[in-house]
């Protein structure tokens, strides 16, 4: 049988690493197999293309990061997302398309008609079965990651990640069915309770 | 004024090389100021995933190959190609979206249609002015760079570069006005006379 492909997705400090823990351990007890990874990355490819973005310089051109996402994507897809799918193992990964909707497009103001196009020549009809995305005011994200080291995009300013917040909302408004809008401004706990809701029911 | 916009393409052992040379000291001489330039590379962004092509694991899905070219392509023509043509200046680039036709297309048998679709999508309605294609029979391009260390894609077999030639080739009969072939099997003096000899027309 077929696994489930489920993607964890927020801005910066919603949370999603103790979340995945949480999914994983919770999932293992019901017995499923479950592949972790993330983007961009998840691939020996992609992992060097996330080294890429996330240290170049930070006058990269936009529509070459939209490039450089969606080849990490591609890399992922084709050669760990769908074989580990294949042999029925669940796949979770930290950041999917959405992330590319929310940081290309709200972030860096890329028009959603040209992710669009990518996004179809790459993924075709392939989408996640579900999608939890994690939503905290950017204040109290960043709050939360003040003492992390940056990477050149957490670098951004507090208006571009309010404009990330915004088009993950948006996203969530247009595929109401795929993702679950998740408030993650409380306790990790209080937030692992309403994810474990919904997994009950998957 | 703009500058006008050449790239020089052809399968390995074909004396891109020495013939960028001919044409930058050709074009001097006319005091034409000229910046040379490379694919994939020509940006310190493009040079990383030049790396990324030629030196990773030889496993990569073709369409990843395909996504980085023109990643590396996108960077090239929005931060340094079209600022110089701008400027005035002449622009003389190793290797442009024909090879991608050739190598991809050709070499890895990946879909014309699908390449077309990336085009446009980065290119838009951008095109060299002219491009000078040196052709030689596969078996002595191979002669001439038989002593050179080999890169990831140069390690492909004589029957996949038969396919790189075959489409370049074709490439030349669907674009007879832009592409101009070049016989260039004979010795590198025959090979710049000939292209000299479409310079002066330019």
């Amino acid at each position: 049988m077929q696994g489930k492909f489920i993607t964890i997705d927020g801005v910066e400090g919603a949370g999603k690493s103790t979340q995945i823990d949480f999914i994983r351990g919770y999932l293992a007890d019901r017995g499923i197999d479950i592949v972790l990874t993330r983007e961009p990355g998840g691939t020996q490819i992609g992992e060097k293309i996330r080294e890429l973005l996330l240290n170049a310089d930070a006058n990269m051109h936009a529509e070459t990061e939209l490039l450089l996402m969606f080849a990490a994507r591609n890399e992922h897809i084709h050669t760990k997302i769908l074989p580990a799918l294949a042999q029925g193992k669940w796949v979770l990964s930290d950041r999917f398309t959405d992330a590319t909707y929310a940081y290309q497009g709200g972030g860096r103001g890329l028009d959603n008609k040209r992710i669009k196009q990518l996004e179809r020549w790459v993924l075709q009809d392939f989408t996640p079965d579900m999608t939890m995305l994690l939503d905290v005011p950017v204040e109290i994200g960043m709050q939360r990651i003040a003492s992390r080291a940056k990477d050149r995009i957490e670098q951004e300013n507090l208006d571009f990640f309010q404009r990330v917040r915004n088009a993950y909302i948006a996203r969530s408004e247009q595929h109401p069915e795929r993702i679950k809008l998740i408030d993650a401004s409380q306790s990790a706990k209080n937030t692992s309770n309403k994810i474990q809701a919904i997994l009950s029911d998957l």
